[in-house]
């Protein structure tokens, strides 16, 4: 039995958090709101992220950072990408001995451009870091907690502490693969936000499957483009964290981003669509923090491009992907990783 | 202009044909049944096959065999797998002049393991073909009557008739990349069926997204390794007649493949679903297939071993779902190309 701590119950933080309980360890959820923790630890329900769903009774929540941060030396971090850099910082302040910290959310800051790993590298001190492991993977909270089969990746440079949380995550229903490339499923999980996005407005125009398949698979040679040029493998693409995480993302009515694209391919404003999904549209700040890569590291990204022109410069969905269809002839391969 | 004949008048063949004739080619549909051509070159449908749909006026038929082969350099071979041999010979009795024979079928010849282009060189004298050309990628006819964007790739060992192929479909709504990979174009169409059945036993079980992605993206990992093997190119597995082709098949309700797998998951047995489905199912002959060239390129192929277990060994699905899940642990990439 181990002890663990997850920063974060949303409902992929709960869900881990599930994990882990059944797997016998010792996992305890700290969350800012003080009733929600109550609720977790006394009711052992989560209504808000993962309504109707009971938690193992031995799945304990504290809205006392401090006490969480003593709690393990596991720590996960299923905090939004917009609040990584402060939740690291207060742990920082709190924390007495080296940790593994494993991040599980997907996305890029907007700003800096940086990858979550070197957010957490920034912010928490090298002697108080044993090793920074990225978990993703194609995981809808929600089936994971039905226990239905799902598949991962631990990515680290710290081949160890991989291999740690592959073993304490591993269960029958919980299949973990480890990896060593942190840039390439760091980059997959958030660059396939940009891609649902685009299969969205595709779906939302009122194309077919076919023009869907299109777009993921050419979607997903841009991102790996993007990202061999990062320094990411690019077999990581063609796996759980790259393919995987896209096909779930772009197909399921689930998705957020696919939902926001849906509604701009039917004809709403971008403002519209951020009003009426209330809340932030990863995908949005993605497409601009991958436009920004694609310029920085000149690589082609028409997609990206495209949807860049639709988001920010008003250009018409439908006269994008019209675009898109009627450039020059290509081969396939020769211009597929176009290196 | 140019003058193209089309032999199978199924909604490929015959959608194929619509893109020829509205880019202006004289576009010539051979079938069996005098009836059929006769309702295709008259009253411009083919009711059978797609149902609702106006043919173009200039989209002519026949079910003479000779005038077919006259008419035309070009030949699309758009018939099913079972009768590609016996059509090729026919045509091959009637030949007078070097054709470019295009086939867009989909499969791998049950009994001598071969691809198609390899049956179209074995049966069409060497001195009457200029080259073989595979033409596939994600593509529901229906959506292509529809004009909805699709793309496919064209591959063949002669760039010079592949990108004339191209040249002739190519318009502003069938977007054709050329490929010099046939062995990986055509390996992709055929073995995607079998995930695809796998995908639809996984939904049948009541299994979610996360499990049919795992299955998407492992299943891709194991036909590239089988693929690689023969002689493909690895790259072609992730583009449009690898991952495209296998995401459209294993999540779109149409395709026959994924709906006699959801029938199996929901415990119907092989003899039932073939019952029911009333038509060859691709898939389980591709399996078998798989399975024998697995063994003979010695790969790895877990999930077609346990498709095969389930289709010819008895094996309940949900416990062949089981064993996959909780094989021993894996890093991610060592074991994806396992090369």
């Amino acid at each position: 039995m181990e002890k663990v701590s997850i920063f974060g119950a949303g409902s992929w933080g709960t869900a881990l958090a599930v994990v882990l309980a059944e797997n016998g360890h010792d996992s305890l959820i700290w969350t800012r709101r003080a009733e929600q923790a109550d609720e977790i630890h006394n009711q052992h329900t989560n209504n808000r992220y993962l309504p109707n769903v009971k938690l193992p009774e031995n799945l304990n929540s504290t809205s006392e950072l401090n006490v969480a941060v003593q709690h393990a030396k596991t720590i996960i971090l299923a905090v939004p990408t917009v609040a990584m850099r402060e939740t690291c910082r207060h742990i920082q302040e709190l924390l007495t001995e080296p940790a593994i910290f494993v991040h599980v959310s997907k996305g890029i800051d907007p700003d800096s451009l940086e990858r979550i790993s070197e957010i957490i590298a920034e912010e928490i001190d090298e002697t108080l870091r044993e090793a920074i492991v990225v978990l993703s993977g194609p995981s809808h909270a929600e089936e994971v907690v039905l226990r239905h089969p799902t598949t991962v990746a631990v990515a680290s440079s710290n081949m160890e502490a991989a291999e740690q949380i592959q073993d304490l995550f591993m269960s029958n229903y919980f299949r973990v693969y480890t990896n060593k490339d942190v840039i390439g499923v760091e980059l997959g999980g958030a660059l396939k936000n940009v891609i649902a996005l685009a299969a969205g407005i595709s779906d939302g125009l009122g194309y077919g499957d076919n023009a869907k398949a299109a777009l993921i698979t050419r979607g997903l040679a841009e991102i790996t483009r993007l990202g061999v040029k990062m320094g990411a493998d690019q077999q990581t693409f063609s796996g759980l964290t790259g393919l995987g995480d896209l096909v779930v993302t772009c197909t399921s009515v689930h998705s957020r981003n696919w939902r926001a694209g849906n509604l701009l391919g039917k004809g709403q404003s971008l403002e519209r669509v951020t009003e009426e999904m209330g809340m932030v549209i990863e995908g949005v700040r993605t497409t601009k923090a991958s436009f920004q890569l694609a310029q920085q590291f000149d690589v082609n990204m028409p997609l990206t491009e495209a949807l860049y022109s639709i988001l920010f410069g008003g250009v018409p969905p439908k006269q994008a992907v019209d675009q898109l269809m009627t450039r020059g002839k290509k081969q396939e391969i020769d211009t597929f990783f176009g290196i």
